[in-house]
């Protein structure tokens, strides 16, 4: 196990109705002003936001409205959040949505207290200061509710960057399980890969006797599979919402990845996907896993086999350990479908023909030097040949 | 599950080393005079106080010491600690040792700034205000290095009593394998099986549909049973102690055990033990643990089952699942035997015929209203006759 820190201040309160006691916490965390970020019309519709500001209203806290986050938020929106914030002498920036919601507020909240361009810390500068930051979680996927991450898609280029640091973490975070039973299935789903996906990316690694991170990602994967399956069939279970809210916040913050390599190529490979073509990142990665899986299972059969054995119940071929890993994957897949997931770029409404262009930029873009993955090193053309799997 | 709240805030540094940065942290949350408080003479012996001190000395930082703190920590050294404390204007605890050592510093981090007898808080007092505590762990056992959680000797009575709340939780922990390589078999051995003793307190639950939580533990459990028989073979090899020690600390910050009934009536059992024959509280619990498990089990035979065949490995008796739920609990007193853990009253040099006292201090010792338990309450009838089993 490689040496490392941990640090996670988040004050999380999970249940239901949690989100009227919202001012309390805000006050508790010693905001005065607030600006209040969310995205489309779900959360004014379902009266959310009216609970919302009744609770900040009740502990007298006042609040400026910033609505308008887009799935794979943009640039554009954080600049305009930053000089809301300036102006009117905002102290705390409240997210009331999912990951896009929240990362927009991270952006606005770093951006505010930094003299430079808040695009600087999506280039590589650490975030260590921010306004605080509290959220309101109305979907279970990015994990960002718990972790000191962030992604933007700057629409000078299109291109969709994450930024990292301590300064991200927010300083409470509201997960009520009941937000999420009205979600679409198709939203559900792509939440629950992302999910998945977070689990994997730690899984997939070079470090050797990694038991006890082996095995909190394992059991979160089971839970995953399990209560994945069972969402999809009853929307409304308030239990199968609540361990998959639990699970998806375990997955991102990091305590089940501490002290080893971890991989994180198809995250890059999907960013390209969902910021050319605005596809959900979800749908996105449930197309791009499953090809990186079989590019690469190769280079250590015998972890994609322990996956495949202890998460998928295959069971395992001593003989030839490696149809075991490929049954692993499958299995994979066959989940994906299952809960309604993609498997194709044409059904992301990516084309063949950038493939290329696709594979460059994310090998090379901004600030990358032409190999990406922790697991495996890959570069230009072996993303090419990844991608093409996709087809 | 359950509505819950859950926060962590401990900055954690972890692996080789990290002891010798240990100013550096103190500095960094807030501490401007230490009192540096231990145990016996081992972390003397072993140069580990030599360091920590060096290090506070290259950050300029004052510090008192205070030594002495022994296995089951009482509450003389506390008062003499708080006394120190306030007469020299101490204001950072920074423990090195075990959980007693952590305890102890607890206790005193909360006493001293506390107006009245800091045993109220063992008595049930909620901590919201301590003195910032840093830890330099040297056992992987209790988790107290991320709990919000203490136990402390009464030594006017002799009983051993747990207080909580969020102002116990250290500010940092550093926890370096390295450090508990030279520990005896048995020691080692004590805090495997309080580790995994803390887990299943979380297991055994009433709550339904807890399947993360239920996964997390399991890991953690898998993990323990397969490093756990390494560390005693192979004692050196740092990376079982690494996993081991990240386990112990999942094991108890409660990220596992969260929106769901816990037990807790064998660690009330096993302190009755501690507290009058001094035995090791990880000795105790091997002693408890399974006859609590014998006489609760029919209770909820499946959940028995489900860990005997998730973590055991035991196949399930589909016709007869009893067979697996004994099998189960048999597997794991086979596995404390392997390890060297003592299964009768008799090794931890307790006496049969005190039987009735201790069943009734359980019961009813200060502030408790004659049952026990949150997976299946138990009266003092009932803890009679799981202390006979384990004659």
């Amino acid at each position: 196990m490689d040496n490392f820190t941990f640090y996670s201040p988040t004050y999380f309160v999970f249940g239901k109705k949690e989100e009227t006691n919202v001012g309390h916490y805000v006050k508790r965390f010693g905001g005065s002003k607030v600006l209040l970020h969310y995205g489309g019309t779900s959360a004014a519709r379902s009266g959310l936001l009216d609970r919302v500001k009744s609770s900040l209203e009740e502990c007298s806290i006042p609040y400026v409205e910033l609505g308008g986050v887009k799935p794979n938020p943009r640039s554009g929106l954080v600049y305009e959040g930053i000089d809301i914030c300036r102006k009117q002498n905002v102290d705390f920036v409240l997210a009331v949505g999912g990951g896009s919601v929240i990362d927009s507020s991270k952006a606005i909240a770093a951006g505010t207290v930094y003299e430079g361009d808040f695009w600087d810390f999506y280039q590589g500068k650490k975030v260590e200061k921010a306004l605080p930051i509290g959220t309101i979680l109305t979907i279970a996927a990015a994990g960002s509710e718990g972790s000191p991450d962030s992604v933007i898609t700057n629409e000078n280029g299109m291109y969709k960057r994450g930024a990292s640091g301590e300064g991200f973490r927010p300083t409470f975070s509201i997960l009520n399980p009941e937000l999420t039973q009205t979600l679409p299935a198709y939203q559900t789903a792509c939440g629950i890969t992302d999910i998945m996906a977070h689990l994997f990316e730690r899984y997939f690694t070079t470090s050797k006797e990694v038991e006890v991170t082996d095995r909190m990602i394992e059991g979160l994967l089971l839970t995953m599979v399990h209560e994945g399956l069972r969402v999809i069939e009853e929307p409304d279970n308030y239990q199968a919402r609540a361990n998959i809210m639990w699970a998806g916040m375990m997955a991102h913050n990091n305590s089940c990845g501490v002290g080893r390599v971890q991989d994180w190529s198809s995250h890059d490979m999907e960013h390209e996907l969902s910021a050319i073509y605005d596809c959900a990142h979800g749908a996105g990665l449930a197309v791009v896993f499953p090809a990186w899986m079989k590019y690469v299972y190769k280079n250590d059969v015998m972890r994609f086999a322990q996956v495949a054995s202890r998460v998928w119940g295959c069971s395992m071929d001593f003989s030839n350990p490696e149809n075991t890993a490929v049954a692993g994957i499958r299995a994979f897949e066959d989940y994906l479908k299952k809960i309604g997931m993609p498997s194709t770029l044409r059904e992301l409404g990516a084309k063949e023909e950038d493939i290329p262009k696709l594979a460059h930029t994310a090998c090379f873009g901004d600030g990358r030097n032409g190999q990406i993955g922790g697991f495996v090193g890959l570069k230009e053309q072996d993303v090419i040949k990844i991608y093409q799997l996709m087809v």
